[in-house]
C-alpha cells in the first residue's frame, strides 16, 4: 500500500487545502492520512470550500463552494462547487453539488460548510436531507436563509471567511447578470 | 436529411408516447416532427411524465417523472425521472431530474408536467427558477405544495393520471423505505 502524502507534521495551508479541494473526494485517502484530516479545524474546512469557489470562480463560474465532513470521522465525504456555466446546470450550487457527490448518506451525521449563505432551495434540501449543523462562510452577500435553518432545528455557525467574502463581492461586480441568474433564473435578467 | 418517424397522421398511444419519454431529449428531432408535437395535449405531456416515471420503476428507482415543454413551440425542452436509487442521487426528483436536462434557460416560458405533486425542494427550485405553470398528475400521494406554488404566482393545474397515480401507491406499499428516503432522508429511517 502507497502512504498518504500528508500525515501528521504536514502544514496546513493554502497550498495544501487547495490540493484538498480539487482531488477528487473518492481519491482523498491517497492525499491525506486521517491523522491529518484528524487536525483540520471548522476554519480549515471552511476555507476548503472556498478554495473550491476560487476552482469555480477561475473556471468562468459562480464562486461558491462546500463541502462536507463525516462528524464522527472527520473524512470528507462530499464537496462542489456551483456549476451554473460549466455544466450549464441550472440549480448546481454549492451545496447541492457538495450533497450529490456525498451521493445517498445519512446526512444527519455529517456537517455541511458552505462559501455562502444558503438560498431558498438548498436551505430547504438542508433540512429535508436531516442535516443537524451547517456552518456559512458568507451572510454579507447572501439572502439569510439562516433563520428557516434554525427553524428547522439545524444548528448554525457563522464563520466568515474574508477570502470568500471578497471572491464573492468581486464576483458580484465583475458579472452581475450571472449571479442574478444563479438566484434567481435567466428571466429574472431581461425584468432588471 | 433524414425524415422524423412521427408525423402528423402517427398514431397518440402509450407505445409511441413512451418512445418519447425514452429517448434523449437532444434526439427528440430525429423521432418526431414539429406537427406531431403540436397534436399533443396536457394529457399527452402527462402521460410521457408517467412513462418516465414508469421507467424508473422498472429500473429499481421511486416511480416519479416530469417533461417541461416550451410554451410556444411545444418542444420537449427537458423530462427525467427520479434517480436515487439509479445514481445514487439524495435529491434528484422528477422535477430536479427535468430541470437539469434543459439546462441553462428561461423557464418562464415554459410549462412543468410533473406526475407527483412537487416536495418542499422541488416546489422551491420551481419559482426560483421562475416557472409561471406546472401541471401535476398525483396530488393524493403526495404533501400539498401547490398552495405555496399559486402562492408565489406561478399557474398550477391539477390533472389526474390514474396510471401514475396506482404506479406510486404500489411503489410505496412494496417500498416504503425507499419512499421514505426519498421525501425525508435517510435518518427519518432509523426513527421511523
Amino acid at each position: 500500500m502507497i502512504a498518504p502524502l500528508f500525515k501528521h507534521d504536514t502544514q496546513i495551508n493554502d497550498a495544501s487545502l487547495n490540493v484538498i479541494a480539487h482531488m477528487p473526494t473518492a481519491s482523498l485517502s491517497t492525499l491525506m492520512a486521517n491523522e491529518f484530516a484528524l487536525k483540520l479545524s471548522d476554519t480549515d474546512y471552511m476555507r476548503i470550500a472556498v478554495l473550491l469557489a476560487k476552482k469555480s470562480y477561475d473556471e468562468g463560474g459562480c464562486p461558491i463552494g462546500a463541502v462536507i465532513v463525516n462528524n464522527h470521522t472527520k473524512e470528507i465525504v462530499g464537496k462542489g462547487h456551483n456549476t451554473l456555466v460549466q455544466e450549464s446546470h441550472p440549480y448546481n450550487h454549492g451545496e447541492t453539488s457538495a450533497i450529490r457527490d456525498a451521493g445517498r448518506i445519512d446526512f444527519s451525521q455529517t456537517t455541511l460548510y458552505t462559501s455562502l449563505s444558503p438560498c431558498d432551495v438548498c436551505a430547504t434540501l438542508l433540512y429535508m436531507r436531516g442535516f443537524n449543523r451547517v456552518v456559512v462562510g458568507d451572510v454579507s452577500n447572501a439572502c439569510g436563509n439562516e433563520r428557516l435553518l434554525k427553524e428547522k432545528g439545524i444548528v448554525v455557525d457563522i464563520l466568515e471567511d474574508q477570502m470568500g467574502i471578497s471572491q464573492y463581492a468581486q464576483f458580484r461586480k465583475e458579472k452581475p447578470n450571472q449571479d442574478l441568474e444563479d438566484w434567481q433564473g435567466l428571466a429574472a435578467i431581461s425584468k432588471s
